[in-house]
């Protein structure tokens, strides 16, 4: 664990080129990044054959593309930072076999990377880059103790503790999204049952449309998304998508963003399902402030764009259940960074492993 | 938050000694101690009277009586150390408002036995003076990321990160018993929804007993309970129990204990109450793994003498719902310290804390 710079006492001027690379289930994205300045960028999809011997020489030639596009060259690089997603251990940066990729097991990612370009590579999990990537540049600057909360198609967490990410003993502490709000409720992905993210993600959102289309309780919103289908073409949504058939067995894709313009539009079954969502998100925050007891509290991720349908509803559980002092402790505030916080995060790790270099003995 | 010590690196008979306090709901106990052992011991009954006005003259009477006992002077005493409920903070020794004692609000413990003794006195809450006593001296030696849970009348966290206890931006981290586990269940005394100490503690034993007595599903139970009064006669069995009335109009009080030894004789229900308990803490347990990605988990207070009953059932569901790379990092092991942790962590504040003063710059 290393000290980090942040923006209090380090210009951005003054930082490092990097080269910052996204993993993600859906994107791979890499970018030449100087502080939250992304100076090129590149993307492709990660496609279906996700394993580490088709991703690899995907990543080698994004690397190349921004490379060029930024007009520098390697030797002008600090390093090399890759968000990716855990379990992982960013001490060895090996990789284990996330479940949104194939048949990565145990793979040295960083030092795949470092035998390929011989520059320093850190390797983090996607949700504690983006926590790092925050607290440097973002919501958390200054903040010395903050949690940050992903709610996308899953829920990842980040937290950092005195200035340190916290990893844990084997690199997987802060899988927030994996802690049990009913305990005897569904099976999560994970294993786990009654996972806060299996109950309150963009997943779990439009899970619960389609089955209550389904199950004949939503002809509105399905009619809804039919008369709406321009939503649904985003990479990012496609992710949190399910195919399903309406009552005129006219095929509909329903997702979350859907389901909110159709709560924005005053649709019932849309504003229950995402209140439902928010208070079950609460409900995690409160566990999450009586274990960490933290200064700060930041929600990031596609699902925080819903603005007010999801933090009214999350901010009130909290303010109803949660103990006093911590309570009031603790803020709850939006992400800033924005769709790129992964590659922002995945910089920001070269700066804060580089600096330990310089100033720890 | 300072190094501590352990007995690896501190022989016991160096340690220096010191007056523990352990200010409990039930009971106010005092000792001079070195180490883990105890050179005298007083103690008294909280009782209904628990505000500071009449409870602190009864702590500074049982310091005189354990000092006189022992054969020592206050100038012989490198410290006190006081184990509190919480909510307090331990940066400043200030109480506030634990639910089972009256009117403690916002009271400065440590400045007002300083006055008294002009001696360095900490403060720390019960469970995390537990945390620190096992990670010195009991089941935790040797390890720096541990995660100490006790469960009793309800349930408390302690946690150890890197060495220190890990006690959040006010002093109230690791309140572990108030995760909620079963977010649309019911209210927890402490204002949450579902926590897990409403539902795993010896009080939900008791009450999910009682409870099923008063419906008329545990005649069996209650007839167990009437034949067995011997088992209800200790002050931290008081504290988990309830009166009720049985079939037969005869009034009985039946609390975890009495379950346990139910369920050991075999009576179905006692056995299930017991088991959903279990159960319901190896949730809880997840949720930390997934959180905290400790070496070690430590169970202590009075519940854990049912042993493998609550034992077995906790971790079989952590075995089933753990992600795979924090469960194969941790250990869930009982504690060490028995009845007296309170006391021997107490004490193990002042080694602790000046051990930092000898060793920080």
């Amino acid at each position: 664990m290393r000290e980090a710079p942040n923006e209090h006492n380090t210009q951005q001027q003054n930082l490092p080129l990097v080269v910052a690379i996204d993993i993600g289930g859906t994107q791979l994205r890499a970018a030449v990044v100087r502080g939250t300045q992304l100076l090129s960028r590149a993307s492709a999809l990660t496609g279906k054959k996700s394993d580490p011997q088709h991703v690899l020489p995907r990543l080698f030639d994004l690397v190349q593309q921004v490379i060029v596009q930024a007009n520098i060259s390697l030797e002008q690089l600090a390093g090399i930072g890759i968000a990716a997603p855990g379990p992982l251990d960013s001490r060895t940066g090996i990789v284990y076999d996330p479940p949104n990729l194939s048949d990565w097991i145990a793979v040295p990612l960083r030092d795949l990377f470092q035998e390929q370009y011989h520059l320093p590579v850190y390797v983090e999990n996607d949700a504690n880059a983006a926590a790092l990537g925050e607290y440097m540049f973002g919501a958390g600057r200054g903040v010395s103790n903050l949690v940050y909360l992903t709610i996308s198609t899953g829920i990842g967490g980040g937290i950092i503790l005195d200035d340190k990410i916290f990893i844990g003993v084997s690199g997987t502490a802060g899988e927030l999204g994996h802690i049990s709000i009913d305990w005897r409720g569904e099976r999560c992905n994970c294993g786990n049952i009654g996972c806060l993210e299996h109950i309150a993600s963009g997943t779990a959102i439009a899970r619960l449309a389609n089955q209550a289309i389904a199950a004949g309780r939503g002809q509105q919103l399905a009619n809804f998304a039919l008369a709406h289908p321009d939503t649904h073409n985003t990479l990012e949504q496609q992710a949190t998508n399910m195919p399903l058939v309406s009552g005129a067995n006219e095929p509909v894709t329903i997702h979350a963003r859907t389901v909110a313009l159709a709560a924005n539009a005053g649709i019932p079954l849309a504003q229950q399902i995402i209140r439902d969502a928010a208070e079950a998100l609460g409900c995690g925050l409160v566990s999450i402030i009586h274990a960490f007891n933290p200064t700060l509290i930041i929600l990031g991720g596609g699902v925080m764009q819903m603005g007010a349908l999801i933090m009214e509803p999350a901010q009130r559980i909290v303010a109803e259940r949660a103990m006093h002092v911590p309570r009031d402790a603790v803020s709850i505030v939006p992400a800033q960074l924005g769709s790129d916080v992964g590659l922002i995060g995945a910089a920001a790790l070269i700066y804060y492993n580089t600096a330990q270099a310089v100033t720890s003995p």
